[in-house]
């Protein structure tokens, strides 16, 4: 408990985001009820974050939840709103520091089992599948999934009621008239509970900057389904793995045509697989395995690959290199890239479309055509939610700065005039009154580098960013007891231009020698010494300052 | 001289690019004449390429221009085409090994000679300084900067012309019929080189994936003055620092309203008085320093300044971090990006729109009003150029694979029918006859790494990208004469994570334990072995194999 507000304690239902509020990914908010001192809570969404260059070597990252951890004992359950990565991607790595129920729908429930199976806990989490639509309860917390429409089969906006307040938490959502499966955005429901009066929304904030309402599945339907009529080679489509309704969409163009499908990489296999355990996918036919793509003559096969954000191992990516065992693309065929380039991944889909340049392949992207819809809410989409569900209060949350900035301005042209950004770690009351931030709480980041689970900001990582930039140098310095060289200092280097040993080594011996035999007793000082006059001499040469490592061993 | 073909030698006009076809940045191309075993060159550009993230602690590469080094008593100009980094910014490094004359405008040699100085140059390098449109020779070469129009002063194509036939090199160039400043587009000239007949035209090809006809300067200044005509607060315009066009616009705007210029950042400083001294500018007035800028109304202000592309030090980077010593801007203040971001730097430029946005601060960018224009030719552009100088065969350069494949098709759609990508290292025939690729040439990458030049595909880059990902273990082991050791093992690291150096240790010193004593003294063998150990026992437990390094020392 590290709340600093003492008093009264007044009972309050309260957001406590943990990851979310100022970056894509990692989408972990805490909802709190009950007097400070012993709140209830719940936790919405434990998603992960993809590694950066900035993190060398680290391909996840979640969020630090030691806060909520701590106190477990009043941890009523994690409700996940929908499958993706950035939304459950953390459960499997952070389970067992929560150990409280786990409330999914069916398709999340799927795709979370894999997970927890890989992780050895698939026993051990007791996870709660709930249809869409479904009312259910979590200590003091009233819950309800309501069907929204996203780019993932079965996503839910929650409404999260306790005795405080209402507020509906959007998830990730647009609103789709038309979609290719699902049950659709409950606009009846939504527009019931702002009758009921909602306290709060936090609402997803990704495409805020951006006006109008996104084009409809139907949309990009039609358009995938033309192109595929046109094309007389080879037809590959590459997408968001877990985007069955886009898959849907592709094995659909696919059929009009009479062209086989088949599937290449492993994230797109399980999501199908998950897909039709939960009755999806039932009329999509008998898809193929990639071994099949060669036999199949080219205006006979459209290809569903994973790759889309030019993930270097991705089946999209290695068929550009010509380096895939089963799926070769010649002049004349078409890759379809029905997707977004996430921001950050610019250079690695860049990269794919210049291999596929290099096949003489045509290539179509979402610049090109619409070949892909966003599953966020533009402007208008917003404009309609706060027209349904007329809430008092509105908390942007998902998106960078300057996403949620730009729907906080949005919200207040269009009235809502209670409007807060939140912020990582900050505790905002909700209910009663008017948004506040009435305390913090301690939050930071996690990485899983390689197996293990470090910390983010002042870990491994950090360390190696520096490496990257200068270098390594080691120097081992053997000393007897008359505090003379026992044997000559010996230097290694990695990351350091080749050549510079040398002068490394002179002055390694320099300052070995130009420390006075008394002062040499102290190693530490000894070892510093060296240390220094090794890096004022890669300066001198180089301009850099490598990490310099001496050991200095007594005999 | 690699030259595999011999024969009869015929004299044949040759084109060899040793940068600039499959990326964007580097441009270096040369023109050679003559027989192939006494080739004349002229080579024309000299540019660099910024450092990414694959290339850790690299912030300029180079194009080797060692084999054209080698020939250098037949190479008789470096041809600067412009003042742009990716087209002059590697003479200041490489013109050591090149000796020969530099030919360029008066703008171009202003920014050169900065260059120059910085590396102790300035009286060695033969620079001719000669105005756009003139005709010169260099040896065999006939030359002639024609001039176009482009994002930064005095842009220039470059005809080529010896006995074997006349090649027009557009440089990099659009169609602005409305320029701010300069010379404008020389359609006249360009026609007439058409009439008298152009074997080959070598163009410029970064946006011919788009259609249409790009804006002018003057589409963007109505723009630029309208919003800074509607502004209360402070104006800030970031762009590049070399596009003198765009400050003279932005500068217009301000003075049109009665603001003030303040001008923040040193590459911008230093182009503006590069162009004053070549009679640009002239009629600006006087430009302030940041130390002014505070005293300043808000409405009055204009402050003009670097960092478009999200560069960290760069003065729009630190006013965003509200880290800037002399500017600050405050909610209601509106800073417009006049640039457009280059890919790959997405995340850096995100970076500084997210800070704006806690400052909560208004931003523009190209993406939500016509606040740039891109210097390069779109497709309408292209189909006029060929339409003036009616090229028998066409050779696209600038830009990555997949613009140089747009580029060919679309020429192919306008009816040239001689179209070839052409390959750095690759000697292609322009004339007499079809265009053909006739021989290689070693070409490849240097890497400026601190302040010295190393090389780019094997060097310390590589070496440093691999300790960026698993980092680094040192372990020092002394051993005596009766190969036993002197001294406990010992073992420090970098970059790994913590608590992982007792299970390492162990694993060293078990190795060393169970390595037989006669087998001990190979010292190399030892050291191997305690290695492999190490990079076992952090795999085990990690899940990575750092870069061990084994100092094993005898006493």
């Amino acid at each position: 408990m590290n709340a600093r507000r003492r008093g009264h304690m007044p009972h309050e239902l309260v957001f406590l985001p943990l990851g979310g509020t100022g970056e894509i990914g990692m989408n972990c908010y805490c909802y709190g009820t009950g007097p400070a001192d012993a709140r209830q809570w719940i936790m919405v969404d434990l998603g992960v974050k993809f590694g950066e260059e900035a993190d060398p070597g680290i391909d996840v990252i979640l969020p630090d939840v030691g806060y909520i951890a701590a106190e477990r004992s009043r941890l009523h359950g994690l409700v996940l709103t929908h499958a993706h990565e950035d939304h459950l991607g953390a459960v499997a790595w952070l389970w067992p520091q929560l150990q409280c129920p786990v409330y999914c729908t069916p398709f999340a429930a799927q795709i979370l089992a894999l997970k927890l199976k890989e992780a050895g806990l698939d026993s051990d989490v007791p996870v709660k599948t709930l249809p869409v639509g479904s009312r259910f309860a979590a200590g003091p917390f009233s819950l309800e999934f309501v069907s929204v429409t996203h780019s993932t089969p079965e996503p839910t906006a929650l409404l999260v009621e306790t005795k405080e307040g209402r507020v509906l938490h959007s998830g990730d959502w647009k609103i789709d008239r038309t979609p290719g499966m699902g049950a659709g955005i409950d606009e009846k429901r939504l527009r019931e509970l702002g009758d009921r009066g909602i306290d709060a929304l936090v609402c997803d904030s990704t495409n805020a900057l951006r006006a109008g309402h996104s084009p409809s599945e139907a949309d990009v339907a039609r358009r995938i389904t033309s192109l595929v009529r046109k094309a007389n080679g080879r037809v590959a489509v590459t997408t968001f793995a877990s985007h069955v309704e886009r898959i849907t969409t592709a094995i659909r163009a696919a059929r009009s045509v009479g062209r086989e499908v088949v599937i290449a990489g492993r994230a797109m296999r399980n999501t199908i697989e998950a897909a039709r355990a939960c009755g999806m996918l039932v009329d999509s036919g008998r898809l193929l395995d990639e071994e099949e793509f060669g036999y199949l003559p080219p205006d006979k096969v459209l290809l569903l690959c994973t790759g889309s954000q030019g993930e270097p191992r991705a089946a999209i990516a290695r068929i550009a290199e010509d380096q895939h065992p089963h799926v070769a693309l010649e002049p004349g065929d078409m890759v379809i890239f029905s997707s977004k380039t996430i921001p950050g991944n610019e250079k690695e889909v860049g990269r794919v479309l210049n291999n596929l340049a290099r096949l003489d392949v045509d290539v179509i992207t979402g610049e090109d055509d619409l070949v892909h819809s966003s599953g966020h809410p533009r402007q208008e989409e917003l404009a309609l939610l706060y027209e349904w569900v007329r809430p008092k209060a509105l908390i942007p949350m998902h998106g960078e700065p300057r996403h949620l900035r730009a729907h906080r301005n949005f919200a207040i042209t269009r009235g809502i005039t209670d409007v807060m950004i939140p912020r990582d770690g900050r505790i905002l009351r909700l209910a009663p009154g008017l948004l506040e931030e009435i305390d913090e709480a301690p939050f930071g980041r996690l990485h899983v580098d390689g197996r293990l689970v470090v910390p983010g900001e002042d870990g491994p990582a950090r360390q190696r960013r520096k490496l990257a930039v200068v270098g390594t140098v080691f120097v081992s310095v053997v000393v007897n007891v008359r505090n003379d060289l026992a044997a000559p200092i010996e230097l290694l280097t990695d990351g350091v231009p080749q050549g510079l040993e040398t002068e490394l080594l002179e002055a390694s011996e320099q300052a070995f020698g130009s420390t006075p035999k008394p002062r040499r007793k102290d190693r530490a000082a000894l070892a510093e010494t060296i240390r220094t006059a090794v890096r004022r001499a890669a300066d001198l040469t180089w301009g850099k300052k490598p990490i310099v490592k001496v050991i200095v061993t007594e005999v």
